[in-house]
């Protein structure tokens, strides 16, 4: 998006933050390299957008903030070194926007945000609920982070919801898990039977006037649309209606945002970090409006 | 899928077995990789499919049977060999779930089936007929399969039906063919007014409680979504729309089924593979919810 | 599409010509390898169009006239090239379908084709306007030649109409810029609320009986179904719906059309290209379809 | 080479001429497109050859004569196709310089090259023998010509060598077959031991001034230097010290040429189908220098 | 190679085991994947090994024991999963194999290897020392192997020979650090400058007759050769020397063996797969050769 | 190499300096993407040259400049943007390093350094001469640098040299025109026979004491070591050779440097970024050994 780089948080609304890490992955690696690809594409983004009525970076202060440390094979140290490193950006008021990296990032990134404004609500969308107990033994990796989550009393678990899960499962009670923890789920199935409308009512009903983080995976999207991803599961939503989706939370009260699991190797024409980054320009033009509106 | 891998026949219900042959190949070739591929991406499938509510693995016992054996360059031999490999498995009343390769290859499989139950139903998904007579004066490739197949007396035509055919044809009355033959035929652009649930109703009725093969030509989806393929034609379902039209005929009685035009070499994300293994997987759920049902 | 090859213009009715050009493209570029990639799978293209009902080539005599000649490096040069290489087909009577290249050919074939018609009615697709004033400080690249085109009285910009703009914009009155130039203007939020039989109908209404260009820029198309593009948008139509519209169109009296923007070093299962040669292939047959509606 | 395209054998001294066949290919496939991506990048070649100082098309007539049919599924009879195609080129006494295609199609060349100049000398650069009895239990695919070629009269044996074999071999004795044949042997060891300038004079001394056909199978170089192949094995020449041996060989009475197994789906640099466009360049060169050195 | 997928140790005395990890990698990731790749193109090897001249499933018994167990994100627990795992092969007196996975798994298998057999010899052929004290700040990962296996005790380090360091290195001092360890070193320069054979003396000489571990980072060799490998180093060895290299070693007291840095995801051609699958039938080959001198 | 970024020429040393442009590319394009390609792997160039003995950021100071302004279309006025945004670094005494791009960039580039130091000597490494008259009838591109450098007197013409020609030429006489031109030329072929330690020699005997500009292009090395450049030529030298004679030249006097010609769109495995990052690292350790030296 052509930002300043630099790591700053002083007269800053947002920052830009990678987050390479890929020790979360279960089955395919190489989400490490999704920042860079993220970024490199963000050159085909624009000073305006049209939908919202904003131009983001005439209303806000923004930076690329660079990436976070992580350290390869050590998962539990790399959200020690990213806890740290993001600490001070959410302490000084600036909001993040996270490019992962695997889906595990979004637990540090919850501990640091919950830290600063206490347990908070969550818009998850995802193909996959991330809930399980554990992983080869392991609390921590891309398939636990929102049950940790739950257990760290990190979110306002009856104001948050996961949207889009499909897929085949691990168990035939798999679906409940997250409802047992406190989660509103909505299902693909129940997504296509209600329609885009609906489901932002949905997600706007039971976050209320909360502060929410917004996780988004982008095999939330169909493969088609986003083949670049670690574990993509077939009859997801278009890009489009993903867009739609977003632009329709442009009211709720955000306290940061990520977008994650997208893997540059298995994206040879680059569309699924051109999603991210379009993703990523929403998430800074909400916050535009959002200051628009105040004013 | 994770299934064990053996060659046995004893005290199964279904069978997957590869076809690695592109004898049949008239424009692209490279299909001979599908099986492996899909193979590959398997292990994204999960051990419960809560749409059919049903764990596949734990209704029904099934087992990976390997390749058979074909002959690169003598696609009729090659017809022999998977005959007499295939034989053993359906006569012991499996039921196989075959990975092309090209289309040629379900007229070997058509006669196998037939052998053990007589003639047959057929639903095809595809958007071509593959009934032409001949390709470079030839009876037997990726074209002809199913004109040879009412020849040789293996389907009931009449309770037979191909769906999703579009795209520019070999002549002005090249939909009439497998009308002539027989088939019941619903174009793309007839499947798109009607809508999906009409489409269920309508397969079922023809096939009604007759035996059934199924045979899906992962280019009866559009191109967006199954890129890896020998001779894709723009304009098809999505692959969520695929996956809803097979689980809309769970109480068919099928005895076989398969997925071919698997072409890796064309699917570097691996989306195609990813969606044939998906469709096995609901031809294997089926099979594992017509069994709950029984009981 | 296995026509002859041949520079004739005599006794024919439509030309197949490439403008390897990329000298217009401001962030990727490799579009001059476009109108090889097209024509190499144009081969999957049979003899009948089953949905106009029209075997184009019984009714229409065509050849690809080769490529017109290009100056890497000076676009003004280049486009007093294809001007120059344009006329004789043009002033033979002979309908253009021009492959591209980037964008910024469309202003040099403007320029014949109103020589020959004096101004002409406009139909765009596109996601972009491309009216802008200059790039880089320059009249002539990939985001200006409808600016230029009106400037240099080539079209009748009131009977001219640009469909499916989206995406970020340079600047916050981005989208005015096309309307005070005089064209209508019908956004991808409006096409999605319209639908695609309005937006048929909006066409025909605004066209007329006037003569008119088709310029077809492939990142109309969503990325998913066309990935293989200079500056991709994600929110597009579907291939299946830009086809239908296109084929919507048949009434209309075409003096020429272009599929531009197709990259193939992006594109890499060729969708893309396998997109815009069925596009051209539409074009043909809306041609055969009008020339059979005379007799 | 941008050579005019047509179909004659008049007043022509050499025809390229594509063989788009894989029938024959036992592990990999896609050699049909291996013509076709040859001519793409013979762009790049130009009008001299400084080495051999010759301007090949000056002194040399030459046409592009197309591609041969060839019948999916069905080796033998395309051969016949191949065979019936290209005799009429061979009697009107043209040299042919046939792009491959998979190695099983010099079989069809070698009968026709025989049936006008008798048995014939043959230079044959390979990393395998390709002189196994059978593949498959088949007479007929890429293992196995040069067995056909011998059993079938074409070749002098006695003035006929392979060069370069190398890597593991299908039985203990497998080098020992061709020299049963009666062919000299130079295995990839013994040519790195005597290197290239000795290498050529055994060749020279071998042929001497019959009449010899070359057959110059890609994976005779290292696949460091032509990756895009069937069955590449490690440990092979470079391309450059593959071009000096060919040059070597300038004083021989060549009547027929091949370059096989460029299998362009394994070659996304295009390096593998660069050199081979190199290596038939070099043959027109050396067919040059000839009708010089008469004159 | 097409053997017999077995866990088992019984009457064998080789297994190809996998340990698909990265863990360690620091820079780019997807080793996890090459374990995979090397099997899929090990199908090109066949029965004999000519230069050798042993058919190596003749003499010897081996399995595909399959992988071993890793967990993301935590190296250290998969340590001790792949010690645990593989302790009962190398107890039984077979010899292991061990494809990787990046270079951080060759400590846990000299643990293993050293614990059978006490501390052994090393030949490490590799672009780089892999004795850093630590990166990130962490003991355990890809750049640190074997400073931890000197600790440890797991080497005769005076018997140990690194060979093929070259590139930039972190510190001025870098290759006095595997020196100050023990280890021999010889520079890809001095490589170059003493040739083949005397490497091949140099490294027999070292290692005498002491029990002996081959460790094979595919970086040894130049990325030509081998492209798809994590920290690539130009200027390295051909892969024709790689392996007359390993094959001059014949009469060393072989252990085990690894070959690891294979990263699929970087090996569009497979080319470095096949090299690895090379050098790994190389070793068995050594077992073989060896088993027949005995008798 | 992770260097500070910022446009500054106090107190530094050197600079790295993007040129991303393609306009002068005749065959292939996208150039333009060079600079970043080979900024992203440069992460894997370490502290240290250990064959030279020095630690290139401990003595010299230096800058990533960022890229300088291109305009796409209109190379004559992107050569004005070049030599306006490169002269503040050349005439403050800074070394420029400039990563292409294609070949006609160093023309710019020269005019500026000969306004500085008046006309200096050139060591060009190229497989092609790039003393073309004109290609497409214009002056610049990337065919023609050197030629126009001699008619502006930017050259020391009898202290320049060429090396590396070899592969097809567009005229009988084509290396006579470096020739006339007043350049010394080493061909591939010559090189070949003197080797490099020679090569060396002559290089600096031609050179001498005068101030010097080293010009890289990426072709001089052999497509199998550099695939993802514009026109490769097979039969060059390996990439170990390259960086050795570069290193030989470590006397000669540089005012600047480029490498040119890498084209990322083809190099899949990124090696060809890989060795020219290698490259320029070794013109910074170059000027590192220079300022010791003098200390």
């Amino acid at each position: 998006m052509r930002l300043p780089h630099k790591q700053t948080t002083k007269d800053i609304d947002f920052a830009i933050i990678g987050v390479p890490s890929d020790a979360g992955a279960s089955f395919r690696t190489g989400q490490r390299e999704g920042p860079a690809a993220i970024r490199k594409v963000s050159a085909l983004l624009r000073h305006h957008n049209p939908i919202l009525n904003v131009s983001p970076f005439e209303h806000l202060s923004g930076v690329d903030y660079g990436d976070l440390s992580v350290i390869p094979g050590y998962i539990e140290d790399s959200f020690k070194e990213i806890e740290k490193d993001l600490l001070p950006v959410v302490e000084a008021g600036v909001v993040p926007i996270l490019l992962g990296g695997d889906h595990a990032i979004t637990l540090p990134e919850l501990r640091v945000v919950a830290k600063k404004h206490g347990p908070i609500a969550l818009v998850h969308f995802d193909a996959h609920s991330d809930t399980s107990d554990e992983y080869f033994g392991k609390p921590y990796n891309h398939g636990t982070p929102f049950a940790r989550a739950v257990e760290e009393n990190l979110l306002l678990v009856n104001h948050s919801i996961q949207v889009g899960l499909r897929g085949s499962t691990y168990s035939e009670n798999h679906l409940e898990i997250p409802k047992k923890l406190g989660f509103e789920i909505i299902t693909m199935a129940e997504l296509q039977e209600m329609g885009v409308e609906k489901l932002i009512q949905r997600i706007q009903k039971r976050i209320g006037d909360k502060k929410v983080f917004l996780s988004f995976d982008v095999d939330f999207v169909d493969p088609a649309f986003a083949p670049g991803t670690g574990t993509p599961e077939v009859g997801g939503v278009t890009s489009g209606e993903a867009i739609t989706i977003i632009r329709g939370l442009k009211d709720l009260n955000f306290v940061g945002f990520d977008i994650v699991e997208v893997l540059p190797a298995l994206d040879p024409s680059e569309i699924t970090a051109l999603l991210a980054s379009n993703i990523a320009y929403e998430f800074i033009s909400i916050l535009a409006y959002q200051k628009n509106q105040v004013v």
